[in-house]
């Protein structure tokens, strides 16, 4: 069993992750060579994963055939597990609790070698809708208190599988990096009576110098005080705090803004591994007037290091006005490239 | 001149460099090739550094001429500049000021090619002397308030120069990370009447199960919810907030203990990059009843990924425990890679 255990000093809590328990040297084997496919999320190798949770099965076929167009099914090798209790204990200064959580792998194409921005935009759309469909199913669980979907691009970003898939982790514990998006969103409207988000919008689209795109009740803007090089976030220009209740009809637009953001990094940054993350308002909490929910991508182009790490401090070396002002031109890394 | 910008959201400074301004081309160059010396760290290449501020020089050599066995000097492409006021300003939501701060370089050796834990022990005795001493002096400058030290050894750690080195940036404001261990310590103290890593060390040594070495004053310990496989802490046993005020004549007992972890650290997991983190108190603070200074050391043997940096929780494959066990044993890494 996972265990969930908590940092006395700054109340931060890591999953100690027994499932993927790793000796000396698993570490030090090199990471393994490019497969190609067809691997365990094909067409055609649906036996190999466990029992899909969902499916865009466009035709009607049965579960866990092939005939689907993006398919949701829970993590072989989970960092939290769904059965059990939490049981919380102490031990002297320390806290714990069994790992009992979700994790699941959103497989968003059959094809193995797609990126998702060279999808069409409604099967983008498709793939944003099984995120909606699954938090609404997984906060039905009164243990799960939140549910961070993320995307890893790319094994430099962190994705041990080529095969183009985002995941879903529901924690039994608000993340303190949510945590304290709630408290820094809650203190503003407490002081201003408005969401901090709505103000950060408003003030991007007057002075636009941050602005990548605006499109059909979406934003992408490289954000004033990023911590990595083309930091860009996504958010809906109306206040909404959970993801899922978005409508399902305005998905389109998020997707399409969405993969002309990728597009452009893409170009302009030669295809980079990237991380992508979905913060959302904890599971239940519904409408809440302070916390406004934003997708953050961050391509990986540089390297985290000791000050970094000891102090939270991040050293960005692209201002992100000269960020936005290359994704608003999109081709800059090709016209730079032909010119030598 | 880099910029100091904050989150408006959860109050988080990050640095803009502009000295280290980057093209969107500049990211997808390949790093850079081994050159195996002779660099601008090297003996004999002293006129390619800014001049020395603190140097190691035991037969009474001139300043910037070979002879040294460890040198200080400021970084040539600093992160922050040590002329100029702050002038903090606001532009609606946003707050920014001047990158006002020190970042210096800790030549360690004037051989290229050696790793800090096979030097002399009194020759690393020297290097944290060289902390201390400079921690001291840039106390004296009011406009710093805290004074990170950390080392990044190998490419995948962050390491831009081969050349054995560690670095120090001091900052004008307190990190949010430091912040955040100076509330938690204050939290259990005014509850406990107690320093909690003086309660960390006590209930460590009472268990054993996470304590790598325990010698002449000085703790290595496996933290109960570490962030990384093999995150190590070395804490001195007797309470004290400022790593600047421990006597020079412990710092032997220190370079020890810490070239000991090393070194176990390179036989069980094969000579890995890592980060090493000095968390001491603010300048000026010193004597603080509820902070205790103390290294942190992580082996760079996973990729940090989207769920890492959407929530803060960090998924650890390796229990602490298992680390420590290694870590006590030694040369698990030798013996296994004999064994096949």
């Amino acid at each position: 069993m996972p265990e969930l255990r908590r940092d006395p000093v700054v109340g931060r809590w890591v999953i100690i992750s027994t499932e993927r328990a790793r000796r000396p040297s698993d570490f030090t084997s090199p990471p393994p060579a490019r497969t190609g496919g067809p691997c365990a999320f094909c067409a055609g190798q649906e036996q190999r994963t466990p029992e899909e949770v969902w499916a865009l099965r466009p035709d009607g076929t049965a579960p866990n055939t092939p005939g689907w167009l993006a398919r949701v099914v829970p993590n072989k090798f989970p960092a939290l597990k769904i059965e059990g209790d939490l049981e919380p204990s102490g031990e002297g200064l320390y806290d714990r609790m069994n790992g009992v959580g979700a994790h699941e792998v959103v497989i968003e194409t059959p094809e193995h070698d797609a990126r998702i921005e060279e999808l069409p935009v409604s099967h983008v759309a498709e793939i944003l809708r099984a995120y909606r469909e699954r938090i609404l199913d997984l906060a039905r669980d009164g243990r799960l208190e939140y549910a961070m979907v993320f995307k890893n691009q790319g094994e430099p970003a962190g994705a041990s599988l080529e095969h183009t898939h985002s995941q879903l982790i529901a924690t039994p514990i608000v993340p303190i990096m949510v945590d304290e998006e709630l408290s820094g969103g809650l203190q503003h409207f407490r002081l201003k009576h408005r969401c901090i988000w709505c103000d950060i919008v408003r003030q991007e689209r007057q002075g636009q110098a941050r602005v990548v795109l605006d499109e059909g009740g979406f934003i992408a803007v490289a954000p004033f005080a990023p911590r990595f090089p083309f930091e860009t976030w996504i958010l809906p220009v109306d206040h909404q705090s959970a993801y899922e209740e978005t409508p399902i009809g305005d998905l389109s637009a998020l997707a399409s803004v969405l993969c002309e953001l990728l597009r452009r990094m893409g170009r302009t940054l030669g295809e980079p591994p990237y991380n992508l993350m979905l913060h959302s308002a904890p599971l239940r909490a519904r409408a809440l007037d302070h916390f406004h929910w934003h997708l953050e991508i961050i391509p990986k182009l540089s390297r985290v290091a000791g000050f970094e790490w000891g102090t939270g401090f991040f050293i960005n070396p692209t201002p992100p006005e000269e960020a936005a002002r290359y994704l608003r031109d999109g081709d800059v890394h090709e016209r730079r490239a032909s010119a030598g």
